[in-house]
This record gives C-alpha cells, sequence and structure tokens, in this order.
C-alpha cells in the first residue's frame, strides 16, 4: 500500500520571511526574526526535556520577550499582535503548491503535521490556501508534547489507523526529520536556503532542493502502483 | 547544612569569546562562533528527546561541519583541530576567579558540572586556572545523557550523596536553570550579555549580571552560619 505522506508547516510548506517586514519595523533589522525562531525552537525543546507542554502560540510569544530583552526593544501588545498574525497569514513557498497538487493527483494521502497549535494551523493552511490538500491538519496539541518527541509521530500514525511503516515525514528541519525517523517512519528532508542535515543522525532516503524534488522521488518511492 | 554550588562551565565560567579569531579566519567573520554554538545546543536536545547519548565533542563537531555548510566553507582537519583546541582553552571570564575564591573563602562547597566530556572538561579548567576551585568536575557523561534532562542532575546530586535540595546551580543559560529547578534543586541564573530569562519558566531565587552578583546573595543565602 502507498504510504501516507506528512507535512510539516513552518518554513516546510510556509515561508517565515513573510514576517520579515514586521520584525525590521520592530528590531530594526530582519535578522531579529531568526533569533526569535531560533529560540522558539530552544524553548520547546527544553519544555519537551522537562516533560512539561506550553503551546506553541505560548512559546512563540515567549520567544518574542527574549527576542525584544536581546535586542534592548520596547514590544507593544500591538507589534506582539502584528509578529501573531503575520504568523497566521505566511505565505506558502511557491514550489509547495504546485508539488502537493501533483502528489494529490498521483493518488497520495496527504496530512499536515506540524508544532503549531490546532487553531493556528488551521489558520495558518486556510490563509496560504494549502487547506484542501490535506485529509487531516494535526497539531502536536493532541500528543501534548512537541515534535521531535516519539509520542507526536507514534500519535499521529494512530489516529490515520496507520503503522510507523506507513508513514513518512516531509520537513526542512533535520531534528524534525531525525524525530520522525526515531519514531520509524521513513523522511524526506527538504534542504532549503540555510537548512543543512544534521550528522548526528542518519539521513532519509530522500533528500531534495526543492518540493519539486521532494514531490518526484516520493511518487517514485511511496506509491504503490500495483493497486 | 550549606547548599552545594554546582557550576555550568561554557560560557558560565568559560568566554566562549576566545574562539571569535579562529572563526573568524575560517568563517570569515565571528558570527559563525554563535551560528554554531547554538547549533550544537539545538543538536544536543534533538538527541536527547530522541533519547540517544553522543558526547558533546562529537555534537560540536557535527555542529561544524554544518556551519561550514551553511557559510559555504570547505573546512580542513586544521581548521577542526582549531576550534576543537580553541574549545579546550578557552579564558575564563574576568568575574569568576575572585567570586568562586570569595565562595571557597566562605566554606561553601563547589562543583563543577557541565555537558563537555570528562577529559574534555578537566583540561578546559586546568587551562583557565579553576580547578582547584572544585571538589568535583562532574560531566554528563556519567549520566548518558544531556542537561537539561532530569537524569543529569539527580546522577549529580546523587554523586555528590546529597538531596536536590541542598544543591544549586549556577548557569548563564535559562535551559539549565531550568532543567536544575525541574530535579528540584535551586538555581542562579547568570545574565551575562545576550543571555535572557525565558518566561516559559519560574524564575529562580537568585538573578545577578556578574558573578560578583551571584557570589553574594549565594553567600547570604545558602551558607549555614550555625555549624
Amino acid at each position: 500500500m502507498s504510504r501516507i505522506i506528512a507535512f510539516d508547516v513552518n518554513e516546510t510548506l510556509l515561508d517565515l520571511g513573510g514576517l520579515d517586514p514586521v520584525f525590521e519595523r520592530v528590531f530594526g533589522t530582519a535578522r531579529a526574526r531568526e533569533t526569535w525562531f531560533s529560540q522558539v525552537l530552544q524553548s520547546a525543546m527544553t519544555t519537551t526535556i522537562l516533560g512539561r507542554y506550553h503551546d506553541f502560540s505560548s512559546i512563540a510569544a515567549g520567544a518574542m520577550t527574549q527576542t525584544a530583552e536581546r535586542y534592548g526593544v520596547s514590544l507593544s501588545q500591538k507589534d506582539r499582535d502584528a509578529i501573531a498574525g503575520g504568523m497566521r497569514s505566511l505565505p506558502p513557498h511557491p514550489d509547495v503548491a504546485p508539488a502537493l497538487r501533483r502528489m494529490g493527483d498521483a493518488g497520495l494521502r496527504m496530512v499536515a503535521l506540524t508544532n503549531s497549535a490546532p487553531q493556528a494551523a488551521r489558520a495558518q493552511l486556510d490563509n496560504a490556501g494549502l487547506s484542501d490538500f490535506f485529509e487531516e491538519i494535526m497539531s502536536v496539541d493532541m500528543a501534548q508534547t512537541l515534535k521531535p518527541a516519539p509520542e507526536v509521530y507514534n500519535t499521529a500514525a494512530r489516529s490515520m489507523l496507520a503503522t510507523a511503516q506507513e508513514m513518512r515525514l516531509v520537513a526542512a528541519h533535520a531534528w524534525d526529520i531525525a524525530g520522525a525517523m526515531n519514531a520509524g517512519w521513513a523522511g524526506a528532508f527538504l534542504a532549503r536556503p540555510g537548512q543543512v542535515w544534521d550528522p548526528l543522525f542518519d539521513q532519509p532516503d530522500i533528500i531534495g532542493a526543492t518540493m519539486d524534488d521532494i514531490a518526484t522521488a516520493i511518487i517514485a518511492t511511496d506509491l504503490d502502483t500495483d493497486t
């Protein structure tokens, strides 16, 4: 049978660069957006290691406070709302919709699996015009822990009535693919600019520079053409 | 009874800025040092969440490979050796030795507790002239997982024949203090330039901008003057 293809959302499907104008206005430099997102990931991983759970919106808001302190900027509620709003209306990367259409037309089952909170994830994919490609939009909230914790991938597979071997994750982050493969899934690493594989972990069988490359490889590998 | 004071090593006692000249030579900018260390932490946390263990030197080497790819730089073995060697001979922050001396003279028991591998940790503190301040130099290697995993702090307390309540961690990283407090220890956050508290986690009772501030607060709080 064909594999079910799960897609990470932030940076994989959606372009965080959409936040650059608001970061530039608030912090004086778009580089603060990278400082912020890197802190988001660090706080998310810390809370996971401590065995706690905070939803991604709270983590993102906390990281905003830290970024403001680092840059010596005073953040108004309006600034916070602008960043949170920008997060919910990120543009899709231009290679995404054509590749998803191609995979859907080929008969693959596709779902989203994101660290974003459920309502935020739905808003993000609606605003980007991508929701209709997915059978399910799954948030880590259902596992009450964040990627790359094994429980997330296990819960997602169970909710699709699938085994780990029937799942593949597509993501632009090595840590996320490493987490999925650790849970027995296949992976596909989308090496977007600035994203590199982490040599601590086994490489997935699919690595590509664009979603188009990834789609071609997945269609060749995961589609059961006998049924 | 007095608390045992455990000190984180990298960035808390030792100045990673000592690596800037080699990063500037190899990558053309000292900023690559921050990219690298941020990747070190991300890889360390990922491996911890996956329930695996790699020693910190391997993690640091892997992050060097990733940083080289990100900067489009080809890294020679000599460059790698220069960075690894630099990591073992970081200078102490100037506020460290006087504050440690003051705490030792006051009668506090002090240990080091670092993510660095055992031999690396010993070399780092020997080279910085700080080893003699510590009763023990403890590496996470003894717990076979990395900070901020609870097992590290639990193992460290047990090896000192102490309860969690008898331990305090001094560190320049919010995620490390959050881990220690999660394990029942007290914390002291050293807010070095660029280091800010993470609002996801409860603040420790001691926060200071210099090791001198931290020493003063710890001597006032943790020293049992009745014995």
